[in-house]
């Protein structure tokens, strides 16, 4: 089953801006995606044009009205997307900063762990020396900026419902950030400096196609997850009904749909991989890995007290069913005392935390921090462009209008 | 791949006493698995042979000398089981009590779903009417005889060597029972009759023999776990190396070995099902749900203040792997403040608690009590005759030595 998947046209996308225009790249490299964010100012318009005064009453810096961009592509594209980089010999993203030495542009910010693992290859293909940022510090940055700074980033999934949620800066912390990638990081944030990664999994989005394309043939996450969109786990998990005759476990709160046993149907001596339609299967295993997380979350939460589970990465993508699982496992297992909070921006946490640390002057500074500041009116130097905010792709492509302070 | 496996010949496997000895005959439908719990008397001997006076002195009572057995079979080859009892004309599993109407021998005390499910069948086919015990009664019921009357029955599981742990009957409240079947359940035991189903997952046997059925085409539980044993999981888990150019991510204590998604490697575009070895792709899913097993357990033990965290059902089955997984999950979450316990007679908690039920007089009280009660000295009164405990199948086709108390 070949389908044409966004993931699939992703090598091949060109960066939208010229070379000229984009700056302060920044890559967070994981396991099945990198993620780009990148700021470009306004085209045809010069640095002195865009200089609408300086927010924060510092003299030595001007700002560049533009948009911060994110776009994502495979990482086993890598080479691909080198070669074209490469072709076009762009070579200039690092820091935009008027006096940054000629040198200092070839320095891109990259977290996540292809940051170790493809620094070399990129610095011999392209000269570009990555400058890495720590993993964990880049999301939860990330996480703090698009939570103080853009409007309408989190929103909570009840009932097919998307209903946004007004953040009080000054009422954020603590929260719990649980971040969807490969694998699962379960972050407390207590502050804007302070944070620590109390818990994880891996099952995770790396579970999800990796077992979903063993099981399916389904190449690409977005297929596996419009699969699921068709299926009915019922016919592959073993319910409380099934085991109990069709009859409810009420005593401890086990209605007769509640899944008993994932995929417990399939051990039937009868039925071979084959007698199973694909989309079941999709469907099964992702409210499998959606429930556990939810769950594993929730347990976390209360350990520490945090009222706010927000969750991010690339798993969510914006799908209904996968926000609906997650939801309803907190709600199930705090019995209605817990919400799970979601971003619209969720794949890029990492990444823009990275861009974030071209701003840390200091770098015992928390550079979200530094930003907000920056923008301290952020409904008015913020502005979010994404129109289509219900779409399942609404964070794919997208960007976000903005001012960038630099150094003069 | 089919094999013969254990669970293959368990439909064919008769009862091993006469009808004559076999008593107070209790059953566990479960989802997968029916287990069986009976008493037999010594064979060749009258019932007043074995009347060695009252242990508890009550005139009214009498002991009888013999044992405790513990079989399994497939829940879908129920109709087997039933076919072979009929033609037995096997009736009179029901109370051992001389005084019981010889009606109340065709009662039979069960638990599990299964006992809903099949009750009208057994009805039907063998004139047994199942008298329902609740499942999670009876797994506590069983776990806290278990605990507190046979010598040597928890274990710890450390670096391969399994260490017996000595229970103290006056300290062993409260402690975390994970009942791992088909599904899990865990129960936070309080007293002797006071505890509560706090959290479970569907992630549990079925999943392995649901999934890892689908993935290798390995028909039995027991096979699957043999193929794990030869497995490696690197082969399909994404470690955290993987992502990190083979570096530890020490900052969060992640180890270049630690896997970062399970399954994460099979997104390779390159490989299809086939091209994976179905001992990989079996250990990657043991590895995977031991582990997450053994993180939710211990994150509710942790809620909860548990300092015990015993694991039961039949998915363990004395395998060192999975042992070891849930053990090592405990020991990183809690950063070794907690230890996994196994039970030697994992299996059979619930049908063991269903046992027990036929000796509550009055069903306020609690049987395991009770039956401690009555055999005060256990080291005495119940020998264990398991001779292979380090068998991977200790509890199967396995007996306890062991005295009942009846009615006059």
């Amino acid at each position: 089953m070949e389908r044409g998947g966004i993931e699939e046209k992703l090598g091949e996308k060109e960066l939208r801006q010229s070379v000229d225009e984009v700056s302060n790249l920044a890559l967070d490299i994981g396991g099945s995606l990198i993620k780009i964010v990148y700021f470009s100012s306004n085209s045809g318009s010069s640095v002195d044009d865009q200089v609408h005064g300086s927010s924060n009453g510092n003299s030595n810096h001007s700002v560049l009205s533009g948009r911060l961009h994110f776009e994502k592509f495979e990482t086993r594209k890598i080479d691909d997307w080198i070669g074209y980089l490469s072709s076009k010999q762009l070579r200039q993203y690092g820091a935009q900063c008027n006096q940054a030495p000629a040198s200092d542009k070839n320095i891109i910010k990259a977290t996540g762990g292809g940051a170790f693992k493809f620094a070399d290859l990129l610095k011999e293909k392209l000269g570009i020396i990555l400058d890495k940022e720590d993993e964990m510090d880049c999301l939860v940055t990330g996480a703090n900026f698009l939570l103080k700074a853009v409007h309408n980033e989190a929103f909570t999934y009840v009932d097919g419902q998307k209903e946004y949620v007004q953040i009080d800066q000054k009422d954020l912390y603590p929260y719990l950030l649980v971040n969807i990638g490969s694998g699962v990081s379960m972050i407390k944030v207590d502050s804007d400096s302070k944070f620590e990664r109390v818990s994880g999994t891996s099952v995770g989005g790396g579970t999800f196609l990796g077992l979903g394309k063993l099981l399916t043939k389904c190449k690409s996450f977005d297929d596996l997850l419009e699969l699921s969109h068709q299926g009915n786990n019922r016919a592959i998990d073993m319910l409380v009904g099934d085991i109990y005759g069709g009859m409810d476990y009420s005593k401890i709160g086990l209605t007769s749909t509640a899944i008993a046993s994932s995929f417990g149907k399939a051990i039937s001596k009868e039925k071979e991989l084959e007698d199973y339609r694909p989309e079941d299967m999709a469907r099964s295993l992702l409210r499998m890995i959606s429930n556990n997380i939810g769950q594993i979350a929730y347990l976390n939460a209360l350990r520490f007290g945090l009222k706010r589970i927000f969750f991010g990465g690339f798993f969510i993508r914006g799908h209904a069913y996968t926000m609906d699982t997650i939801s309803v496992a907190v709600n199930f297992w705090s019995k209605g005392e817990a919400k799970a909070m979601f971003l619209r921006h969720e794949g890029f946490l990492g990444a823009l935390g990275a861009f974030m640390s071209y701003e840390k002057n200091n770098p015992a500074d928390d550079a979200s921090h530094q930003f907000v500041k920056q923008f301290p009116n952020s409904s008015y130097c913020i502005e979010d462009r994404i129109q289509s905010s219900d779409s399942t792709n609404a964070s794919d492509n997208s960007c976000i209008e903005c001012r960038l302070q630099v150094a003069k």
